[in-house]
């Protein structure tokens, strides 16, 4: 476990939530998602869009994800999210997600992604780079 | 009005509806859009992925949208609609959509759109272009 | 022109994009949406979730929205969103949203929703209802 | 394994795909619980907006999803989903999604799924309760 965390605080809207009155389970891949690009943010000082540029890799494409509802998430909610890098392998990464309402956590998610490069055989295609040992240092406690 | 009129029918699906159990707004500007889509390959005989490359333009950017909602698209409703392009001038045209539920117009959506190429001053840009006379024949009544 | 005025600013993100790399038309739906709720309860002090039975009424149903798309909005941009009332009438209203990017406008939205209760004739649909004058009064200047 | 297998064919959309020019990872999700609701409608005989009612359950909440990202879905990508049910237990159930292009699986999804009543004790909500034998028997081969 790599110990820098990214917190952060959203509300959940309208139209996040289906007519169950809670969000709809595709939008948790939404919020993993925008956690995982502001955790580099956070960790490396790059914004975003940047990221790609700044160290000559294509993407962080998902090659697995996952999600566990322990809880709803109803329109008004106010969720605490954190996510964390939970393992690094030599061209791969997971990352966490805790979602909690009011204390409780309503959701975990999982993803695994891949620090990729473009394929010198192919441009068209994205192939898996190692990690620089700098990145995964920037994650790791001072 | 140009008479080629693109037909197609979907289901609302869970995923669309909103906790009032009633397909969200948003939703129906991907319908809108899909709608476009087809239409152009209908009338032009090019597949959506293949449209730029073979008329020489970057895409067909939106530059105003509007929807009237005057009855509400429920979960599992079948809903018929049509698209047509409603006005071609000389690079840009309006698209408007009619979503009809068991026989009575939902919904009408309308879309501006630009037949837009790279900007040769900014290639990261694009600009306008002139449509080209056998696109818009194709949309004519024959 | 009510003066009331609602600001809230967020980032655009990977998921909101499309291939052209900008943000896709219907995201912006949900914008506008998001910044009624916000204003609402900026205005009135009563969180979304509560509107409805705050003020004995089933919802603000959207039954005419729309877009103008000045600028695209990209990936990783900061968005200043401004919403207001822009007019009440006896039973509907129109709402006024501005996104601006780095300070010029990208997109205008509006929207007219209704006031809208139980039809006390069949409570499985909606009937217009009159806006308290109570409920107009809290946007406009003091 | 049960036998009983939907099979849809669906086309990957613009407003499915982000700047990597893919289908985003949150629509496979989306694809998932409309797989999973027409495999029920197929099973049972039973269009979706009736399954509540016509079972006497409030809904099939989702507790766990995932999915693996083998190639990627680009715009215009012509996409055949099968889904099953894989397992089938007291009152919870888990449901396998296949997405092939052009003969190759690209993702697997899978999701677990509660049959779920009103809790008597607070029927705001839910409880799992036993999925009825001969709802399990319609998935079963013949």
């Amino acid at each position: 476990m790599t110990d820098f965390v990214h917190r952060r605080q959203f509300t959940i809207a309208w139209s996040h939530c289906d007519p169950a009155g809670i969000a709809f389970n595709s939008r948790f891949f939404e919020f993993f998602d925008w956690g995982t690009w502001m955790l580099f943010e956070a960790a490396l000082g790059v914004k975003p869009p940047d990221l790609a540029a700044a160290f000559g890799i294509v993407g962080l494409p998902l090659v697995d994800a996952g999600a566990t509802f322990m809880a709803p998430a109803r329109f008004g909610d106010v969720v605490d999210q954190t996510s964390r890098v939970s393992d690094f392998r030599r061209s791969s990464f997971d990352v966490e997600h805790r979602l909690a309402i009011r204390g409780e956590v309503a959701v975990e998610g999982r993803e695994t992604r891949v620090w990729a490069g473009r394929d010198p055989a192919d441009p068209s295609r994205m192939k898996a780079k190692a990690i620089p040992e700098d990145v995964i240092a920037r994650f790791r406690p001072q």
